[in-house]
């Protein structure tokens, strides 16, 4: 079976990084639970770009936290099925390295044959997409699985993993 | 009609490089037409590690050449179908920054969207690959295109475009 599984918000904390940036720089006080049902840039007084540059800043993606779970669940379906770590990491250029870097640091057994940065994922071809953005999983014709994150919980008509644990389940 | 396109050897010329570098670095002589129907390290007498290294070099696949008339068809290809350019480049770090560069250089028509840098392709799905590498059109299941490349010109049972215009003939 292959399984292509997504990088931020699924095994690398993006969101969680996105909130612990935000009260560093503004001295806030935002919680993840605030954010629930949309983005971290809805949630904040400061104009977008303020909150959005610091994509763009070397290190960020190189210093997110792996999702709970997610290394040794990615561990077992790396041995037992064709895993492919795909992530939409073109609009970031700093990214397309540091994402490299982040799979040989936390998930070494992710060969590099088995990774994909691109823009669009609709051209993927397999049979299981676990990604956090609807219109990754809308465009997949394969068996698609919502992995929850603050920004999709009320997200209706998806097959849904809630945490890794959820995702060892199903496919393993 | 989505058409995945190569990198090196197909749109950039990586292997003209591979030939500059060698007489650049061993005092050679080497040209391309010596080379014909193998690889480039094989026609040296140096041991394989001195030449492939230099793949590794910041800068290498960010100073390639495009491959006669690509650019020109390339933009016109994209005018009319879904073009990715999907290039194997997990095995070196440094050039996934470099082949998104190149492109924003040579073919900034091809929209970041529409970048693909991964490690292995048969988990491409579209309906043509134009590719100089036999094992890429193995594993696709729509439509390949072999580029004619000095190190596949004896190989047989694949459709073949020596240049960019017989590309152009073929999908334009």
């Amino acid at each position: 079976m292959t399984i292509f599984v997504d990088m931020d918000e699924v095994i690398a904390d993006t969101y969680g990084a996105h909130i612990a940036w935000y009260n560093r720089h503004f001295g806030g006080n935002l919680t993840r639970e605030q954010c629930l049902g949309g983005e971290v840039w809805q949630q904040v007084p400061e104009h977008r770009s303020h909150l959005w540059n610091h994509y763009f800043q070397p290190g960020f993606f190189r210093t997110l936290d792996p999702i709970a779970g997610s290394v040794e669940v990615m561990r077992e379906l790396a041995a037992k099925h064709e895993v492919f770590v795909a992530s939409a990491a073109m609009q970031f250029p700093n990214s397309l390295v540091e994402k490299h870097q982040w799979l040989d640091e936390h998930m070494p057994f992710i060969h590099w044959r088995n990774r994909i940065l691109l823009g669009d994922k609709h051209i993927l071809r397999g049979d299981v997409l676990i990604d956090d953005r609807l219109h990754n999983l809308e465009t997949f014709q394969g068996r698609g699985i919502l992995f929850t994150s603050p920004h999709n919980i009320n997200a209706q008509g998806f097959e849904r993993a809630s945490d890794w644990e959820e995702v060892a389940a199903k496919l393993l």
